[in-house]
């Protein structure tokens, strides 16, 4: 692709380096931006900036925030007995979203996956032992993807922590709220039957 | 959705206001910049800046440029008594591609869409009028998409500007090179018969 301006094709290319957007798509961007206001472009640089310059993460729970503890974590309504570990903070506000968790995050940063080259090392299960160690936590809830990597993620995680004393869970797997059972894969609906629950009236009130 | 943070939700919100992104697309984006060193997004902040700001348009072909005259415009080996009329800059870069062609170009900027309140008024029309009055351009191509609203665009401007004495071509429509005729659209296919053109040596050497 030849462009006729620097400017043009240094933008090209800067936004083509995002996952998931070619160069097609980066013109197509850059020439939507090119049409809208000045404000548009300005306010969208000066957002991403700030948000690189400014963010940070909870010490805590490694959590995005703006300040060293992130505000679930220095809420003191919730649950500081319970962890449960997710892999991003999507994940956190995923859960947050179901409004059925009140105990506090641990985020990972990512799970253990070798062929990206992403080893235990890289993940905060460091700070995730400190924290067992010295607070009073009961009951970690494994909450990752249903992978491979996540498997060997939480497996890892259990070895690790499996010495102290602590409640170790992970959340359900089965067949999702509203799914029709024909269509559900054999693995997902062979676990669902090999692990089914007491049947309970109060989930469907 | 809900944001711990308020830098990272105006982030998110800024990315989706971009056509095809949504907010589930630019918290994946806004996630992956985070995971990159600063230098990424200050650089890509930096080029949408300088872009907006510095970037103007050819007054004389309204091509995409960094001087008052584009690079394409002030070539003297040009052929200037051609003229290319096509919709937007990405499609000046697709026949600058070719090689094929050595006249000038107009960029209309748009084409005549009632349905997104497009007008002739807001395409680069009068500019092209004027261009045709005063200098001495033979012929006139209409190199626009193949579409109702670019017919339509095509006809306006030939309305306008068919009472001076210049020579008005489109490009050739039929069967792109190496497709296979029986998966050929039948309108596509029945134009290129009833538009058959004499059989050349020259253009399979």
């Amino acid at each position: 692709m030849e462009f006729s301006s620097k400017l043009l094709e240094n933008a090209v290319n800067e936004i083509s380096r995002l996952p998931g957007i070619g160069k097609r798509s980066a013109l197509r961007l850059v020439l939507y931006l090119l049409k809208q206001p000045n404000e548009t472009t300005l306010s969208l640089a000066k957002s991403l900036t700030e948000l690189r310059q400014e963010i940070s993460y909870c010490k805590s729970c490694h959590n995005l925030s703006e300040n060293p503890i992130c505000e679930i974590c220095s809420n003191n309504k919730r649950n500081t007995e319970v962890l449960c570990i997710v892999e991003d903070i999507r994940d956190v506000m995923a859960i947050e979203n179901t409004n059925q968790y009140n105990g506090l995050y641990h985020v990972l940063g990512g799970i253990i996956s070798p062929i990206d080259g992403i080893g235990p090392k890289d993940l905060n299960i460091e700070s995730l032992v400190e924290k067992i160690k010295s607070k009073k936590i009961k009951e970690l809830i494994f909450a990752l993807s249903s992978t491979l990597e996540a498997d060997t993620t939480n497996y890892y995680i259990y070895k690790t922590v499996s010495s102290y004393k602590i409640k170790i869970t992970a959340i359900a797997r089965g067949i999702s709220v509203g799914n029709e059972l024909e269509y559900t894969d054999e693995i997902t609906l062979g676990r669902s039957i090999s692990r089914r629950v007491p049947y309970e009236t109060s989930i469907i009130e």
